[in-house]
């Protein structure tokens, strides 16, 4: 599971419906600066430390199957320091 | 789930059963240049931003289980700004 | 999907069960020079720009959902410039 | 499998409903320096070179199909030198 | 599939159950020089040039869907130059 930070919700009108009326969540990578989207069952905030898993993993621990995404976020971590 | 650009659709005339009469797409990283095929089902323009599923929830997102792709757009992303 | 070319086919005498009386090829990814092997059921020839399928999409394109691959060829690209 | 070292455990209070109770351990890649976060069944220890199966085998591997991982510890290597 | 050199067999006394009594072997990436543990249901040895499936093929490969491996040696490449 990798580790990201969170940044902006994104804005996004024009979507698939396996993925109508989910919070999308931009995260970051600290070290490569690469972005993902993924969805957010934890409600995690801006800045903070999260892992997240691929896979059908990502589809159940958004908390339903059918949810059409690729990464979900699995928890908040409490205090990371790199 | 990634963050790519919509460039120019794909010919091909010879594929798979699985992926006839499906559009497809040519997406750009606009960090690294690398280029990658996936399935529309949102109608996505040339130069939109758009976020894409890989894995079975590709295949599920382009409407129908039974379509061979490993990666698919799954919204257009509103006013992306890196 | 990942865009790659064509090169020999792959010598290969001794193989698991899944993979026999396959015709398998080397792709090359023309911007990293890495190669990958990947089953061939469009019947593509060596200098085809190819687009390919990852995952369980590549068994099922492969024709065949036994079939032991985790990469196939999925259609060739009619006319390819970077 | 992947080949990583083990750090710390991580600390994690708020977490989806398929990673409740489950250890989980900061897992380092001595080369690249990136790290990840995998579940560990085995009961490895900080500095243990470990090896580590991804996508639906970690989740059969953490020992219930049931648990929302994508990274998992399959074992312990005796003497690693690279 | 990715293309793979064999090394040394993995010695590795404590495990997780659906990896009991398998032969592990060390593979490395002869360009970037990555190892990556693999199934070998074929009977390589040191110095063959192979090629590896991932994903749930690695688990089909393997003979048995119950080895929980996400990389399996597919096949034994006859005469392998760069």
């Amino acid at each position: 599971m990798e580790i990201l930070q969170v940044e902006a919700p994104l804005v996004c009108t024009r979507r698939v419906d396996g993925l109508r009326d989910i919070s999308l969540r931009v995260l970051r990578n600290t070290k490569t600066g690469k972005r993902q989207v993924a969805v957010d069952p934890v409600g995690a905030r801006e800045g903070n430390m999260v892992f997240t898993a691929m896979g059908s993993a990502a589809r159940y621990a958004a908390g339903d199957f059918r949810i059409l995404t690729d990464l979900t976020i699995c928890g908040i971590i409490d205090n990371w320091e790199e």
